[in-house]
C-alpha cells in the first residue's frame, strides 16, 4: 500500500492535494483521473443506508433509495448484544457495497446527556462502556466487508438546539470519563476508517478546528491514523481545521477553501508537510476502501429477517404485573387493538438518518399472523395523527376495549417530535394519548401498552393503571413482527434499557439547561449523567438503566473475584429456572469504596448477553483491567487507579444488583509531595515531615505569646489549615525578616533531605 | 476629614505607609505615635463580640471576654425582620464601644450553597435578597454607633473543606446573581466601613489578590471606597494583593511584607500612588472610627432582653398538627422533658464566631418559670454528650414519656459537628437521637420535638411520627426563654426558614461535590441553589424556604400590580383572623414567564414582617425596581430586563403562594444584530434581512441542482441552521471563488444599508 500512496503523493500537484481536502460534491470525495485515483462514495446511515437519488442532493425531506431499516441507535443499544451489532455491521457492509457505498456515515455514539436531545434516537446509550462495545462490534462487522465506518459526532454534540453556535463547556475529567470514553474504546478496538467531527464548539473552539480534541487526544494519545472528516458544513476556518487535523471537508467542492489552502502553503502559514499528512491519510482511505471491496466474503443475508431479529432483541418488557404477558391466543379470544401506531408504526426518527425502508411490518398484521385465527382482533384509531384532543376517538376505543377480553394500546412520541435539528419539547406522551390510556385502563384491567419513541418516556400519569408495558423504541422495519412475537410469547423479551427512564422530565441531570446561553452550554452535571446521576442523588427513576423483564427468571450465584495482575477476574453462575429459553443481560458495575476524587456510585465496566435453555446453568467469567478501576486524574493528566477496596456488583439492572463482593486492589502508593500550601494534617501524617514541623514549632514557641501545641484540640480545629498559614497566624511575633514563604520552603527542603539521607 | 487625611499622608514616610498595610498584631491596626495617628481595635463577631484576653492571641479554643450572645446568622436570618437586625446592630455598637471595639468583624453573608458548610450557622440565608436586606440593616445599626462593620467573606467561600487551597469556579452570571448580589446590596445600602476578603481562590485567583473581584467589581462598578482587609492569613502574595486593592493584611505585623512593599515601590513594580490609595482608605477608616465614637447616642439597652426577643423572632414552628402547640399549662399537668439540650442548650457554633456569653437561659428553667407551678416537669437525659448508642437512656426516657401527659424532646446537631474549619458530615440527627424520638413517639402521641442546629436538618426518619416540631436554630443566650414562651403560647412564633430543609441530604443542589478536586470546586448548580433548585427540579423539600407556622392565620387578598416607570408597585391586604396577635412574613417572588436566558422559577424580591392584632387588617405596599426583573447578561456584561409578562407571586413561603398576578412590563426592544452565524429563523424574522436572504437564494437557485424553497417543510427542518451554512450545504455548485464568509458579510452589509436608507 505504502508504495502506491507514496507514488500518488509525489505525483499530486499542490492544487490537487488541496482539492482532495474537500468532497467532490455532497457525497463523494474527489478523484484524480490522470492518476487513476478514484473517488469514494459515502452515504448517511446509522440504522440503515440513506443513499440519495443524486450525489448533488442533501435529500433530507425526499424519498431516497430503498434500503433495510434496522432498529435505531437507542433501540439496538437496548439489545446489549455485541454479536448482533457485528452481524448488522456485516449486513450493512454487504448491502452497502451492492448500492455503491464505500463509507457509511455512522455509527453515532454520543452520550445521552438529556432525554430531550433531538438525535438521541440515533445514539446507543447514556453509558460509554455500553456504547463503546456496541459501536466497536458494529464497526468490526461493517469494515470486515470493505465498507468504512465514520464514528460520529466527535465530540460533545449532545443537543440539537443551536448546536452550530454553541460551545459545549466540559471539564477535562468529564470529557475523558464520559464523552470521549466510548470513542476511545472504539478507536482502540475497531480502528474505524474515519471519524466525523461535530458541529459544535468544545470549550470555545469548533470541534472541526480543535487541536486538543483532534490532535492531542485523538491522534497523539490514542494513536489514531485514519481520516477525520467534517460533519456537513461543520467547517468554519479551513486553515485552522487543517492544522488541527481535519482531513476532509464535506460537502465539497468548497473551491474557495482549496484556494485558501494553496495560498496558505505558498505563504508558509501551513507547511506542505502538514498538508501532506492529511493527504496521505485520505489516500490511504481511498486505497483501503477501493481495494478492500474485492476481498469481502459475506453473502446470502436475509436483511428483513435480520431486521426482525434485531428488533426482537431491542424491545424491552418494562412491566408485567401478574404475568399479563405473554398472551395465550387459546385463552384470550378477543383483543382490542387501539392506536394508530398499530397500523402505521413509527420505526425510526427523522433527519439525515431516515431510511426509505424496503418493507415495513405492522403490528396489526403480524399479530394476526402470529396469534392465528382463534383470536378476534378489533381496531380503533385512538388518537389522530396530529394528536389534537378528540374525545370521540377515545369513546370509540373505550367501547371496543370494554367489549374485548384484553386491550393492546399502541402509543408513543409523535413522528414530528423526534428529528435531527430539533430537541424534543418533552418526554410525556401527548395529552390525547394519556387520556386514552387512562380511559381504557378504567374499563379494561387487562391492558397492555406498547410505547414507541427514540428516547426515554415519562409514564407517571398512567403507568400505575396498567399491568403491562412494552417499550418498542423505534425498532426499524421488522419491529411489527418482533412486537407480535413478544406479545404472544413466541420470543422471550431480552432488551434492557440503554438509558434511564425518569419519573418526570425535571428529574433528569441536565434539566437545568439544554439551551446554551451566550453561546455556552455548561455540562454542569459533570460525570453524573444517566444512572450515575440518579444513583448519586439517591433518586428513584421510573425504570433504571439496564432494566428489562423476561418471561423466565435468571438467578445469579457463586460470585468470586480475585486480583489478576493489575486487574481482576470475576466469575459466577447464571441459571435459567423458568420454562422458556431466554437471554439475560448480565451487568457488572464497579464501586470504589473510597477515593480522594468523587466517583460515581457504580459504573458499568462489563456486560454480556447470555442465552440459556430452561434449566440450563452457565459459568460466566469476566475480566477487568486496571483502567476499569481508574478515574481520569486532571492533576497529573492521566488515568489513575488508587489502591483500596472496590466492590464488584453484578446484576440484572443498575438497580437490581444480585451478587456483590469486595476486594482490595493494590496499585501501589505514592509519597506525599509537599508544597507551599500542604495542610497541617498532611505534615502530621508523614513521619519525616512531622519531625521537621515539630522542631520548627518548638523554635517558634520560644518567641510568641500564644504557643502552638499539636494536641488533639489544636489539630481538631486547625488540621486542615495549610502549615504555612499556621505560621502566618501564630508566628507573627517570630517571623520578622523571614517570610512564611521562605520558612515553608526551608521546611520542605529539610523534608527532602531527610528522605534522601 | 480630608484635611487631616492629607496631612497624615504627607507626613508619613514610605516605610510607615507600607507598615500601615498590615495589622500591629492579631487584632489591631498600627498606630503612628509621632503623628498622633491612633490604631483601630477590631474583634470577631457575627452574633456577638469575641474579644480575646490579649491582642497577641487568636484565642479560638479558650474563654474570652464575656459579651452578649445573640442568635447566630441562620437563626436571625429566619426572623426576616430588618428592624430587629438594626436594633441588634445598635446594641452591638454600644456594647462594642464599651469593650473598646472599633471594628466588628461581621456580618457574614455568604450564600448557603450546601447544608454541610461548616460556617453556615454564621450566615443568614440561601437567598441574596434576604441576606442583603438583613445585613444592610444590621450594618446601619452598628455603624450608627460609631463601630465599623466588616462584611465578609468576599467572596464565594461557601465551604470549609480545604478552603485555602481551593478555587471556587463560578460562572460570571452566577457570581453576579447569587454570590455577589447580597454584597452589592449591602455596599450600596449600608456602606460598610470595611469588607473582608475570603481565604479561597475565585476562578483561579486568590480573593485577596483578585483584581476582577476587588477592583473591577467592588470598587469600579459598585463605587466602594472603604477598606478591604484580609481574612486572617488570607494574604499570599502581598504585592499582587496591594495592586488588586487589598488594603490591610491581618494579622500583622508581617514585617516581611512591609519590606516587600517598600522594595516594590522603590523598584517601581508598585507605584507610590497605588500604595497611597490604600493608605488613604486606611487613614479615612481610622479617622471615621476614632472620631465617630464621640457622636454615638444609644444607651440604656437591656442586652439580655434583646437577645431573648431576637431568639423569639428567629425560632420557627415547623409542624403543629392538631394544634398541639401552644401548651396550655392549665390542661397539661405533667410534661416529660427529654434531652440534654433542655438543660445544656446549644446556643451557637464553634470557631472564631464563638462568644463567651454573659448568661445563658436554659429551656428547663425558663419553662418552669413560664408555665408556673401547675405543671409537673420531669427530666431525662435521653442521649449522652458524645451521642453513642445508649439504650438505657432511651428506656428511661420512654418510661417518663409514657407516664406524662406530653413529651418535649430537645435534640439537635451535636456541638462537635458544627464548627468553622470543618464541614458537616451529615444533616441527620445522631442515631441515638433518632431512636429516642421514634421510641418516645411510639408511646406518647402528644410529642413535640425542639431541634437545635445551625443548618438545615433531615427529619425524614421521624417527622411523620410526631405532631409538633419547633426548630430553635442556635439562637443565642436568650433562646431558652424564647423557646419556653413559644411552647406555652406567651409568644406567637413568627420565624420563617431562611433556608430549605431537604427530605434527604442527597437532594441538595451541591450534593455532587462540596470537596474540591485538583484544587477546583465547580459551582455546577449555577444559579440554582436553595429554593431556586428545588423549584426548578420540581422536587418537594421537607420544608420549603420561607416556611414557618403561626398560632394565628393571615389571609391575603386584593393583590394589585401596576407598572411604575421601569418598575412596579404591588399592593394587597393582610389580615389577622386568629385570636392572638402575631407577625406574618410576607414574601414577594417574581416569575419571568419567558426569557431567552434560563431563569429561576421564582425569585424573592421583597419581603416584610408585619405585626397584626387579632382582627386587624393592613394594606401592604411594596415597590419593585427594574433590577428586580433583570438577570445578569454575560453577553453584554450588564443587568438586563426583557420586556414581557412577569408574575408577581405573594405568599407565606416559597411554596405557599397566596395571591398571584401577571403584568406586562415594557423595557424596550432591541434590533437584531446580524452576525456570521445568525440563524435562518433570525433572518426570516426580520423583514429587511428576509428580503436580502430571499434575493440571495433566488440567485443561488439558478445554479444548483437541489433548489432551496423557504417553505414550511424546509424551515421546519433547517430553521435553526446558521444561514451561512445553508449556503455551504446547498450552494456548493454556485459558490466557487466567493466563500460563504464573503457572501454572508455582503448580505449583512446589505441589511445594514436597508436599515439606514
Amino acid at each position: 500500500m505504502k508504495e502506491q500512496i507514496d507514488q500518488w503523493l509525489q505525483a499530486l500537484t499542490l492544487e490537487e492535494k488541496a482539492s482532495l481536502c474537500a468532497g467532490e460534491n455532497m457525497w463523494m470525495t474527489k478523484g484524480i483521473d490522470r492518476l487513476n485515483l478514484p473517488p469514494i462514495h459515502m452515504y448517511d446511515g446509522t440504522n440503515g443506508i440513506r443513499k440519495t437519488n443524486s450525489d448533488e442532493e442533501m435529500g433530507i425531506t425526499t424519498e431516497n433509495m430503498p434500503a433495510t431499516c434496522y432498529p435505531t441507535g437507542s433501540a439496538i443499544g437496548s439489545s446489549w448484544n455485541t454479536e448482533l451489532l457485528r452481524e448488522i455491521g456485516v449486513a450493512l457492509g454487504v448491502e452497502g457495497r451492492s448500492m455503491g457505498v464505500e463509507l457509511l456515515l455512522g455509527p453515532g455514539i454520543n452520550m445521552k446527556r438529556t432525554p430531550l436531545g433531538g438525535r438521541n434516537f440515533e445514539y446507543y446509550s447514556e453509558d460509554p462502556c455500553l456504547s463503546g462495545e456496541l459501536g466497536a462490534a458494529f464497526i468490526q462487522g461493517l469494515q470486515s466487508q470493505g465498507v468504512g465506518a465514520s464514528v460520529k459526532h466527535f465530540a460533545c454534540n449532545n443537543q440539537e438546539n443551536e448546536k452550530m453556535v454553541t460551545s459545549s463547556e466540559v471539564d477535562e475529567r468529564t470529557l475523558r470519563e464520559i464523552y470521549l470514553s466510548a470513542f476511545e474504546r472504539i478507536i482502540k478496538k475497531a480502528d474505524p476508517w474515519t471519524v466525523m467531527c461535530s458541529y459544535n464548539l468544545l470549550n470555545g473552539t469548533y470541534a472541526s478546528e480543535n487541536e486538543h480534541l483532534l490532535n492531542d487526544i485523538l491522534r497523539e494519545e490514542w494513536g489514531y491514523d485514519g481520516v477525520v472528516l467534517s460533519d456537513w458544513t461543520a467547517v468554519n476556518d479551513r486553515i485552522r481545521g487543517l492544522k488541527a487535523g481535519l482531513d476532509i471537508e464535506m460537502p465539497g467542492p468548497a473551491h474557495y477553501n482549496t484556494k485558501a489552502i494553496v495560498e496558505a502553503v505558498r505563504q508558509g502559514s501551513v507547511s506542505e508537510e502538514q498538508l501532506n499528512r492529511s493527504v496521505r491519510r485520505i489516500l490511504e482511505l481511498v486505497y483501503k476502501t477501493t481495494r478492500a471491496q474485492a476481498e469481502n466474503t459475506a453473502s446470502g443475508i436475509d436483511y428483513h429477517a435480520l431486521a426482525r431479529k434485531a428488533a426482537a432483541e431491542s424491545i424491552v418488557l418494562l412491566k408485567n404485573d401478574n404475568s399479563i404477558l405473554p398472551i395465550d391466543p387459546n385463552r384470550t379470544r378477543s383483543i382490542a387493538v387501539i392506536g394508530r401506531f398499530a397500523k402505521k408504526p413509527r420505526i425510526q426518527g427523522a433527519g439525515s438518518a431516515e431510511v426509505t425502508p424496503t418493507r415495513v411490518d405492522t403490528p396489526w398484521e403480524e399479530m394476526r399472523d402470529v396469534a392465528g385465527s382463534t383470536v378476534d382482533f378489533r381496531y380503533a384509531e385512538g388518537y389522530p395523527q396530529d394528536d389534537r384532543i378528540d374525545d370521540s376517538l377515545i369513546e370509540e376505543s373505550v367501547k371496543l376495549a370494554a367489549n374485548s377480553e384484553l386491550a393492546l394500546l399502541f402509543v408513543g412520541q409523535p413522528e414530528y417530535a423526534e428529528s435531527e435539528m430539533h430537541d424534543l419539547k418533552g418526554i410525556e406522551l401527548p395529552e390525547q394519548q394519556v387520556k386514552l390510556i387512562q380511559a381504557i385502563a378504567a374499563v379494561q384491567p387487562r391492558c397492555v401498552v406498547v410505547t414507541s419513541s427514540g428516547t426515554a418516556l415519562v409514564m407517571r400519569p398512567w403507568i400505575e393503571h396498567v399491568p403491562g408495558v412494552v417499550h418498542a423504541w423505534l425498532s426499524g422495519q421488522g419491529a411489527g413482527r418482533a412486537i407480535a412475537e413478544i406479545l404472544f410469547g413466541r420470543i422471550n423479551p431480552s432488551g434492557k434499557l440503554s438509558e434511564t427512564f425518569p419519573v418526570k422530565l425535571s428529574d433528569n441531570p441536565a434539566h437545568m439547561r439544554i439551551l446554551g446561553e451566550n453561546g455556552k452550554l455548561y455540562y454542569r452535571e459533570g460525570l453524573f449523567i444517566g444512572y450515575r446521576y440518579y444513583d448519586r442523588k439517591e433518586m428513584a427513576p421510573q425504570f433504571p438503566f439496564g432494566h428489562g423483564l423476561s418471561y423466565t427468571s435468571f438467578p445469579y450465584s457463586g460470585l468470586k473475584v480475585e486480583q489478576r495482575g493489575r486487574g481482576a477476574r470475576v466469575s459466577f453462575s447464571l441459571e435459567n429456572t423458568g420454562a422458556m429459553a431466554g437471554k439475560e443481560v448480565i451487568q457488572l458495575y464497579v464501586h470504589d469504596e473510597e477515593c480522594k476524587w468523587v466517583r460515581p456510585v457504580n459504573e458499568l465496566k462489563a456486560f454480556a448477553k447470555v442465552e440459556l435453555q430452561p434449566g440450563e446453568k452457565k459459568e460466566i467469567v469476566l475480566e477487568l483491567e486496571e483502567r476499569d478501576f481508574a478515574y481520569y486524574n486532571t492533576k497529573d493528566n492521566r488515568w489513575t487507579a488508587e489502591s483500596g477496596y472496590f466492590q464488584i456488583a453484578v446484576g440484572s439492572s443498575s438497580r437490581d444488583i444480585r451478587i456483590r463482593e469486595r476486594l482490595y486492589l493494590d496499585f501501589g502508593q505514592e509519597e506525599t509531595a509537599f508544597h507551599k500550601f500542604s495542610l497541617l494534617n498532611d505534615w502530621m501524617a508523614d513521619p519525616k515531615a512531622r519531625k521537621v514541623l515539630e522542631s520548627t514549632l518548638e523554635e517558634m514557641n520560644r518567641h510568641v505569646t500564644e504557643k502552638v501545641e499539636l494536641d488533639d484540640v489544636f489539630l481538631g480545629f486547625w488540621g486542615d489549615f495549610p502549615t504555612i498559614k499556621i505560621f502566618q497566624m501564630f508566628g507573627q511575633q517570630w517571623l520578622y525578616e523571614k517570610s512564611p514563604d521562605q520558612l515553608i520552603q526551608e521546611m520542605i527542603e529539610r523534608v527532602e533531605q531527610e528522605r534522601h539521607s
